[in-house]
């Protein structure tokens, strides 16, 4: 199937489809100069199949996790897109998880002030979450994000193939954001992760996660408004990916969907909704029954806001299928940490 | 006076007003976190002036010179906001000339995915050309603006005051711009400077120059269709640039203004035209009387292109007030450079 996201002037295509990896030109203009960007832990049968099909492409890997994204790492691809003599008709495609697309979207947007490049996200996170939105990042100082353009690609090919040689453990981790997308705007999909297998359901899954994903999009594209629902279970969760996660350096530390999953618990007002949530989150294997230290966590999510009398827009579900952002004072955090 | 550039929903007011640096508060929100970027080249009683207005303003100083465009530098600029604990709501401010505009806009266009920046151009150069189009950019090895993006300050603050500690080298710099302006598109403004005094009659100058390229600008955002015009003198004047180019740190070397000015004498058709516009350039005190090597300029103009058949687009003046785009093949550019 083909998703449209079509919320600036220049709209962009999501296709979902088995082996699409083998048929980029169908989707994609190949007859150009083409540099893949990817990392250590891409399967390789993905990076030949993708090589195969561009007449004058080339590869360009980066080590795996998000270290990759860096000004030092940023600063190399655009100097690889020079030492190539790329000019700005061009492609850049981003075959990887999230942190290959956050990067590469991010040198396809200024190399050059801008060229095309093309998402072919190989995880279930990057499938369902990073390829919709036009957000590109690097993180600087160990703060997530922090630098980065909006830059929309000029389409995303997700191949639910590639992720049969994902770990259960990582196919898992993006279906946090699955849960999300169906707490805050589809009870169905909701109900679906409640009661179907994932593996076998995973083509409706993602489907359904993007266009909760595209219509809030679509409505917001700079996240100034309502998009910011879509922080639903991040809030807190970053919090907690930075004191406990993997991204964070942590050996052995939590995955990005399992702090989010960790994040959206103290979000939902309904105490009945909540446990809900939390079956769905140990059935998907999703493991939310650590305990973390709150104060610390705390200290991270407000080390980088204004000290004095700050406020914080939270994204609160109230019921199953519906979401609203509320202005809290930022100590009120605390409160919610503790639930 | 004011003039408003609004070609995109996001659009931003120049002001070119004598005395306006000490009266920024007019014409900008101060109510919140400010950094001022500058370089060691600036005179100190500006940066004084500036900072005496800011109630949360700090000062974040560059070495002055192309240098300065840098990944490094960049990255040093946005971990001093993030430091500083910038939120999405405050305010860069780019004290000085070109270099220091094209950073400061480059790092508030990517710290947190875009916050405001005003630009203060203090030279002649800046005040008629960078301060106009929302173009950001550093240099990646030795090539000049290969990253950035378009981002469009929320305001510009152009005081002719500051132009008066500006050596004469320096002032005649930025008028290439000028008569640049006036050859493409402003017969009186290019009349103008060739009878009057340029530093009696710098602020019509100013204002003239930076109408002819609004005009421009508005009509082509991203710079894939008629804004090209303005490269006139650009493309043969990057090349000089590079080979006998301050910016290209060579000691002793050219300066932007001077390279362009040099570049733009062989895209002139009218012979006669084209000794008006040499005299004007003596007159002004540019010196565009060297003799550079063509090969030299070829090779350095075409190792960022495609070899094989490239074709090339070129903005040619056939008459005052008039500039064409011509589509050449590369190899054309040899007759060009030896005119």
């Amino acid at each position: 199937m083909k998703l449209r996201v079509g919320s600036s002037e220049r709209g962009y295509d999501i296709i979902l489809e088995r082996g699409a990896l083998g048929r980029l030109g169908e989707y994609l203009a190949l007859d150009r100069r083409a540099l893949v960007v990817t990392d250590e832990g891409v399967p390789k049968q993905y990076v030949r199949t993708v090589l195969a099909q561009l007449p004058d492409g080339a590869l360009f890997t980066v080590p795996q996790g998000e270290g990759a994204k860096s000004f030092a790492v940023l600063e190399r691809v655009c100097g690889e897109l020079l030492a190539r003599k790329f000019s700005r008709c061009d492609l850049l495609l981003a075959l990887g998880g999230g942190v290959v697309g956050d990067l590469t979207g991010f040198a396809a947007a200024c190399y050059l002030r801008g060229i095309d490049y093309a998402g072919i996200p190989t995880t279930t996170l990057s499938q369902i979450d990073s390829s919709v939105g036009g957000k590109t990042a690097i993180n600087l100082n160990g703060v997530k994000n922090c630098v980065g353009v909006f830059h929309p690609p000029c389409c995303v090919i997700a191949d639910g193939d590639t992720l049969a040689t994902l770990p259960e453990r990582h196919f898992a981790n993006g279906l946090a954001e699955a849960v999300k997308a169906g707490l805050i705007a589809d009870p169905a999909l909701f109900e679906l992760l409640e009661q179907e297998d994932a593996r076998e359901r995973i083509d409706e899954i993602i489907a359904r996660s993007l266009a909760v994903k595209k219509r809030v999009v679509e409505a917001d594209e700079t996240e100034r408004g309502p998009r910011r629902i879509l922080n639903f279970g991040h809030t807190i969760g970053h919090g907690v990916e930075s004191v406990y996660g993997l991204a964070g350096g942590k050996p052995g530390g939590l995955l990005h969907g399992e702090a989010v999953a960790v994040g959206m618990l103290p979000m939902i007002e309904n105490p009945a909704l909540r446990e809900r949530v939390r079956a769905v989150f140990r059935r998907l294997g999703l493991d939310v029954d650590m305990s973390y230290d709150a104060d610390a966590v705390y200290e991270v999510m407000t080390r980088d806001k204004k000290t004095h009398g700050a406020a914080i827009t939270l994204a609160i579900v109230p019921e199953l299928g519906a979401c609203e952002l509320r202005e809290v004072p930022i100590e009120a955090l605390r409160d919610y940490l503790k639930r």
